[in-house]
């Protein structure tokens, strides 16, 4: 799939490490899948914390200097995608503020649902506010909390707010881990020699050596002290948990493990039972890559129909690409993916995606590999119809650009002039977890079905 | 005079211009001698404001494309110098707040001495910080305003506060010019066809081909409305003139006109009675560029002694400059002045400069004009010593590093290895004012005779 | 495979098009596989050749204000590689010069065995040389030659050298190609509307909208006017044909088509023939990203063995990771390879790789595997052993380096520390070739059998 | 003066020293005011000699980074200016290139006037060229020359051209400083410790720390070999010297000694004998800075008339400076200047600059002058009538563009509407100079009495 969604954020934690800001930087560069438009880095060094953050890819965002310039044993980071009308630095995370329980700085995946509710009324009793995030409103919260400890006063703030939240807060002395009750947001647990370590998904931890213990459980708050010591404890009453499905079908790195399923694993199940729920005859099953090689070799392999990579993805695209004035048939796409055109000659295929919202990129895809000779061309999702936006932190476009929200299946097909079209029905994708419960899951991107109602759709901090 | 001080801040605001954007851009740059660190930029477009701000030079942080988005017919701008500990780009100006009272941008110039007591208190009651800038005292007390008019809000926050502040605040409809009653800091007025303008310095208005109107009174507030109508207030209590003597001095721009003083002919006067206050015999005076030209220039007329430039500034003077390993007598002076060395050969000269703040580039140079032969090195000072920090918005050091503060003029002349070294008395500084009143400045530099009482000293938004 | 060879170097060439020079940054960018260090572009307008080029990716190099400059209805345009030693700007092409015949600039993929040689002869008339590069000879010779047309005195020039190079000419009213007798080197002819297009691969040709029309004959030469027409001749005494098989098993993009082979198809038969070469039981068959894995795919169709993605690659890597002081194990692979753990848990594997170069990657790669629990590991390399340099145009390390030059197949399995090593046979990967003759290739780096002596080794132009 | 002339180049040499790079930044540094526009550096190890240029000022163009990576303890250096039509990279110098005789490095002042012939009839028999200085040309001859050792090839090349050359070779193991028979150019020899420094002006000394030993003659060629050790020698024919009078009037800083004389006492003299000329009643002699100011103090000590700083330059004009779209009358004058407003209401001034050559700025300056009240306006240059453009290494504007070559002093001073205009004499010039003779210089801009013929205007290498 070629960047239909915007990713959400990704965050990370490790207290204590001689190196925290390089290991942050690390952390963050494995979790760069999850949001390439700002990275930020917060370290503490005798009780002083200090940021650094910046628009751009880590890579891009950190230099040698700057990383030295965040000293101390204590670190958190994140990266962010933003939303094209809010790309201001100052919405880049971590956020770092000052009040009366001292520097607090956090990162935070998710969206507060009850963000802009609570917004009003904060500035109502006269707080200001410098960003356009949700995550600025915690930070409030906490400020005005009257609790002695700092992370009593978490807790206060955090019982205040309703939605998505994984978050590491960060003060002078402590490492705050917490996940919401309904769990939304993946939060993983890791340990590093002496060193505990937080991080939205187990490949950062694969990278910096760490050894990956368990997921935080929804509801869970881990504090970790100056000496290392870990302390969990599930502060907020309980919940039905509603673990987001789609980092399974479509955020998440495939190398990794969250809610209990290996994530590629699930992929290839979720392509097998698309192939058993509607059979088709083919010459090929061609992935669209990247997210959807997994979903189309689990098709294959249950099809038997051969599996081919048909579509070849640009490695080296840039962000700011110049287009020629002339038109190129299908340049957006093109730009990224390119057919192996003899393959398609006389054939008839099956391209296998993760999703499809909005159709545009579907229809010139299917229309480039019609060009290329290709006799009949059947799109199977691994993922079932997209009718509702998202609310708990994931980019979704809005109802109006879900094509699914108000066309049948066959107008979608119609629309992107596909011979066949077919989704994963939900029952399907539920049968495909193998060691979690589908009732734990979160779904309302394709029922509908919001556990928490929403006042207004916030300014999400994804 | 060599940076021995960080300037302080400029600000500017205009409304409404079409192209208010690029004006705010060429008045930051006619007042980039106020603040070299970081520059910013506001402007309003359909009710609202976009900020757009950097660190480096005004030509360095905006490029066409950064002023192309900056749309709108009103905008702020600031330049400001940040200190060591504190060059944080959250600390840039203008700040763009959010609030019950909608936006709002404020670009000060100035330090309120009761910031930090003031921000205490707001801690309190929960409120976060999130730069070390005063400036950012004020928008919390403006949010908490339970005034109906973001005007009236302004004036109850300004009302809390003590201290120097010149300031153009933004909302999403009017350009609100305020200077505080004692008036430490300058601000002007001028028009621009129907525009009205605002600046730290006329030469902001040479620039712009504005006209210059007046100079804001102490205490007086100027609004600007949607269709550039102005009106004018002076909503606080009356208090005591207490314009910054400094900004005469050393500061201020010698092309411009402020507190009712021609500027360069402010300094030259100061040479002149310099040279009669203590008559010396001498081949040469020579200015130490560039701020104490002026200066020298008066004193020459005065003596008859022939007037020489013997020291000539290096005009390509980065901010990051590559040091040898190898040391190079007085480097850190070098890079930025030359001698000309024949001129100083079997010589008796006078050195006259705006400052000594802790000698040691003094020193320097004394020790350079030696070593190419002068016989008398004389030091001319043309301001009292500095022996008191100044808590009004000017970045002082602190007073164990202000050499006046601790040793005798004698003890001074010695560390600096001159012949002789004389200051301007105070007296003979006042005697020099032209058209303003001695009662209606602050000394406070030189007599320690602080108006204000000062908590602590404030992390000054100057 | 990981970046084990340098890639070599592709050229481009459109003439006439309305938008020449955008035209020229959309191929290179195609082309971007094929060299990361450099890029340039040489545009004409009005008989005048304009240069830019810089060091990095294409996306990075040219910005819209570049490409605006580079005006004209003709461009040339190259992408490079650079070694260690001579990454110096002035060895990025295209190389534009002047001469007795007036401006030519040149893109040259290949690499002239007599470079050297020729260079001191050269040298030893007074020729001065401006770079490292085997390239600039060739100007000289061209600088040099009394023939009348600029056609004639290129002819002259190329008959003088001895090795690879397909060209890319830009005169001040042509654009001239050509590929060497042999043809080491690709070279593409395509047609956009009026406009003729020359590419190193059809990639280019498929991202804007050109029609491939065919390859470029061993020793042919295409002259292109200014009107459009376009003549072919074949200049040059003919030899024996030696096309790069490299290309095939590791260079080209696998959605193209060259030397009359469907790369891609050429790639999955040689996995095929592996598995048949030498039968192996197992549970998985795993490529090595991302050039490994047609073969992969290939292998496990012919083995039957299940194919799984066990490697996954970051996309974000860039060119300066900053790396911890702390070791972590196997940082250089896992910063761009991360296994799926739970695959590997107690399973017998099959990796298979494109090459085998100095073994220290292979090594790293199977002991990560094994950490992941795998019991056996099995490497299949899709080439056979490359025991000798390159001098055609490929910058293989030196013999020493080259592990498969001084140890057996045993001794190399025994480094890595995998259960078993295969590489692909000379014969079988001969066999795989469908409609080309295996007469017609070099496979100088796995036979040592040279087709052209060499001197000494020249710096190459790849 | 506003930069009315291109400043010409700026040329740096040492050997031995430890910090040679280093050192040739430093030096490079002081002698910015010759060249804006690139700079680059060759340095020596082991007899390699490595390059590192780039354009934009010394401090962009060098970082900590490049500086390091140019080792060894001999090292060459140049700032240039580039014309609007070539500044390309490639004509940054030092130029480098192999040859028969090995690796040579070249920075070189001056212009040859024969360059274009001798490109002529170096690409008749087959040279290339990569760049369009003259420099290129002189780097052919050398190696084209049979001598046996590269200081007579370099003596062999250099007797074949004509004009004006100041060069610093860098061979292998040898510094070669070379000025040329007329002394067109100044070049400078001094010592620091043990090793040899070579400089366009003093002033490079002087932040060295290093000792100004002397100028080398006209014809004087000065080797420096791997010990340090120096040998003089004077290898071409004796000629006429003809040292550039403009050095002293305009490019030369003014706190340095060139051809004899120091700078700013020659400059103060001229504006001396200016007064003394043409005398005149005003209330201020105010200067155009910066390079009006010696003269001006110079006219206002012998006329009487008091000098006044009226017009302030900004220090802070950087190179892309983002203009408004409305219109700002002078505009481009007053970005660099401001006048002293109050100072002109109703006086008589006399503005003192050192050249005036197209008109138009002093046009500008004029008006902005009478714009603040001057009731008088009287223009006086320091400089005879610009009637011809130099050959000799200075950029002036092709003769078309030269006021003064067309039109009579009179007219002059109508189109800058100025109320009088004067010039100083030529021969008023030359009885300014104190320690050299005037037959020494060459006042072919004043007098088009060119020494040596020339058969087209070259592109100089200035």
């Amino acid at each position: 799939m070629l960047d239909k969604f915007k990713d959400e954020c990704g965050i990370f934690g490790i207290k204590p490490h001689p190196e925290a800001a390089n290991m942050a930087y690390l952390g963050l560069y494995a979790l760069q899948h999850r949001g390439q438009e700002a990275a930020g880095v917060v370290s503490e060094s005798d009780g002083v914390l200090t940021c650094s953050k910046g628009q751009g890819l880590v890579s891009d965002v950190f230099t040698r200097e700057k990383l030295q310039r965040l000293r101390g044993d204590s670190a958190i980071g994140h990266v962010r995608y933003s939303t094209a009308g809010s790309n201001r630095i100052e919405n880049a995370q971590p956020i770092l503020i000052t009040c009366q329980h001292g520097q607090i700085a956090v990162a935070h995946n998710g969206n507060l649902v009850n963000a802009m509710e609570m917004r009003r009324k904060l500035e109502k009793i006269g707080s200001i506010f410098n960003t356009d995030s949700d995550s600025e409103v915690l930070l409030h919260l906490i400020a005005k909390s009257k609790q002695e400890t700092l992370e009593d006063a978490i807790i206060e703030a955090l019982n205040q707010v309703e939605g998505a939240y994984s978050c590491v807060f960060h003060t002078k002395d402590k490492l705050i881990a917490v996940r919401d009750p309904r769990g939304f947001r993946p939060l993983m647990l890791g340990t590093l020699g002496e060193s505990t370590v937080f991080a939205s998904e187990t490949c950062a931890f694969d990278l910096l050596d760490a050894q990956f213990q368990r997921e935080l459980e929804p509801g869970e708050m881990v504090v970790v002290n100056r000496r290392g010591m870990r302390r969990s404890m599930k502060p907020f009453e309980e919940k039905p948990i509603r673990q987001c499905i789609f980092e399974h079908i479509y955020f998440a790195r495939p190398d990794g493990f969250m809610f209990g399923e290996h994530t590629q694993r699930y992929r290839e199940q979720l392509g097998a039972k698309l192939a058993e729920e509607n059979p088709l005859e083919a010459d090929y099953v061609i992935p669209v890559p990247d997210s959807g090689v997994s979903a189309a070799l689990g098709y294959a392999r249950a099809s038997g129909i051969p599996f081919a990579f048909g579509l070849i993805r640009n490695h080296y695209v840039g962000r700011t690409f110049i287009e020629p004035k002339q038109s190129i048939r299908h340049f957006g796409v093109k730009i990224k993916l390119n057919p192996v055109r003899h393959l398609f000659e006389g054939k008839r295929v099956v391209l296998v995606d993760d999703s499809l919202v909005r159709g545009t990129t579907s229809r010139k895809i299917v229309k480039m590999v019609r060009n290329c000779g290709a006799t009949e061309v059947h799109m199977r999702i691994s993922a079932p119809p997209t009718t509702h936006p998202c609310y708990y932190g994931i980019d979704t476009p809005t109802r109006g650009e879900l094509i699914a929200s108000s066309h049948s299946i066959d107008e979608i097909r119609k629309y992107i002039e596909a011979d066949s079209l077919e989704y994963i029905s939900i029952q399907g994708m539920l049968d495909c977890l193998n060691n979690s419960s589908p009732e734990s899951y979160c779904k309302a991107c394709f029922t509908g079905d919001y556990v928490i109602p929403f006042p207004h759709q916030a300014g999400a901090s994804v």
